[in-house]
């Protein structure tokens, strides 16, 4: 199951949740789900949607181009040349990110970039707050002055500037670059897998985030060289391939849809996250940081042969 | 080294990272504590510093008996009778917790507590703010009135109810309990892998800090069951021993020192961090959530002999 479950760290509160969810009311999040409309999904586009392969399993990213479109259109123009195929997860950093690319971007022997595609691209780190349907989380935040969520993703937005940007939560993926902020092009990616980063928020490109298989990539072994870097090549997870949904066979394709984040559902989704009200909790928050609040996926059955 | 750098995500930042500081001004995170005077460090007390060896390593955590003294004082005891001694790390899930104990705790094949330990202890989940000294972080917090530090742990504080509590950061570590708040004895213990789980604080006895080895925790494969505890015992990871580092002989104690929160050092270092001032960065926070403020710990070289 994608969806991100935060229960209670307790072996019996599994039976705890289950009571609770055969009373009425308070509805949890589970609840919630379970019967809100078909209208509260948003099947995922396959023209945006990236599949990784590596020996683990699948990894699919859902990309944003209403955020960077440069970067995601590169990003697409990658996957489609089987860019990264080969390629290697090169850098595990705990509670910060794990990052993949070319071991060799920084050598002679690095592969060369696809015909006709940038080496480096304009910084796209913010845009412009008009015509994104902002979702506004009133809960507050210390980096920030507004937060919410647009699309499915979460949003930092300055009313002053009117200018709105992706945030660095977990399972966020950004575009590695170098110093000079227009030094990136998306060949080398990463993927928040600890604390939420906010520093790195309006300093680079996030392009999109992680909407099935996290897990693979938050749990594998730490680098131990300079910035998680792996010394040694042999602990590279290799990456099989990572190819646009729209390019794979219709029966390949992941089924996945995302709960919209501009419905009553979500709305109450987050209230009840905001105030748990199962009966392990003691003192229901009240207040939620937007990078807790969860943004579930689901996959469908496969069609009927 | 059990720092937790926080550094920009591209291959060629480490370069750029060295050259920084080179540099006379702006002082960055390493060298702030390169600098920083002996009496900037504490000793960890081996009094309170649990070790657990599992096959990959060794994890260190550092306890709180200032806010948990129940909890604290039984777990100690449960370490010097080696209660956990071949026990599990039973639960891992992803953007949450790591968790451990007895895979058996809820059948008749339970490891008896060892004679004269109580199963459950009161709820300690606050305590009174007055007699802690607790430096404040100005940066604010989206769910405690107040947040800060008290002897290097991070803590919420309500000034009007003059209550403070640990909170829920990564690498905290906390006592897993039943629906009754006083069902916890610290048999079962859990560590938090992810995003700050917040909504947590005030709601379960914290008892401390990873200080070394989180990797060791954070990397472990994640569980496919309900609230991601293993479905196969086999999956699982023994715990081959957890003990109270003063009953160790003093050849194998780790030599391990935190860096005190209530010294200028850190309120630079805090400053550093707030406004990140190496090359890389574009804008700098201006901001900094507590759960983002590296808590640094090093360790010294064996004695000579």
């Amino acid at each position: 199951m994608p969806l991100r479950h935060r229960y209670l760290p307790s072996v019996l509160a599994l039976g705890a949740a289950l009571a609770a969810q055969a009373a009425p009311a308070p509805r949890g999040m589970e609840q919630i789900l379970a019967t809100a409309p078909a209208s509260a999904w948003r099947k995922l586009d396959p023209a945006h949607l990236l599949v990784m392969r590596l020996p683990q399993g699948r990894v699919v990213i859902e990309l944003a181009p209403r955020f960077a479109p440069a970067h995601v259109a590169n990003i697409e123009a990658l996957a489609r040349a089987h860019y990264w195929n080969g390629l290697a997860i090169t850098r595990v950093q705990d509670d910060f990110v794990t990052q993949w690319g070319d071991p060799n971007a920084d050598t002679a022997q690095r592969r060369a970039l696809p015909a006709g595609l940038p080496r480096t691209l304009p910084a796209e780190y913010e845009r412009a707050a008009a015509g994104l349907d902002f979702t506004r989380l009133p809960d507050g935040d210390v980096y920030a002055p507004e937060v919410g969520f647009v699309h499915g993703f979460p949003v930092g937005e300055n009313p002053r500037t009117r200018h709105a940007w992706l945030l660095h939560c977990y399972g966020m993926v950004g575009v590695g670059r170098d110093n000079p902020p227009d030094t990136g092009n998306g060949a080398e990616l990463y993927v928040v897998i600890g604390q939420a980063p906010r520093q790195l928020d309006r300093n680079i490109a996030v392009v999109g985030r992680v909407v099935q298989g996290m897990d693979l990539l938050s749990a594998l072994p730490r680098g131990h060289g300079p910035l998680g870097f792996y010394r040694d090549a042999a602990h590279r997870t290799r990456i099989l391939s990572m190819r646009m949904v729209n390019t794979l066979p219709a029966t390949r394709r992941p089924r996945l849809q995302a709960l919209r984040t501009d419905t009553p559902t979500f709305t109450a989704l987050i209230a009840a996250r905001r105030n748990r009200r199962n009966p392990w909790f003691v003192r229901p928050a009240g207040r939620i940081g937007v990078c807790n609040v969860p943004l579930p996926v689901r996959e469908l059955p496969p069609p009927a042969p």
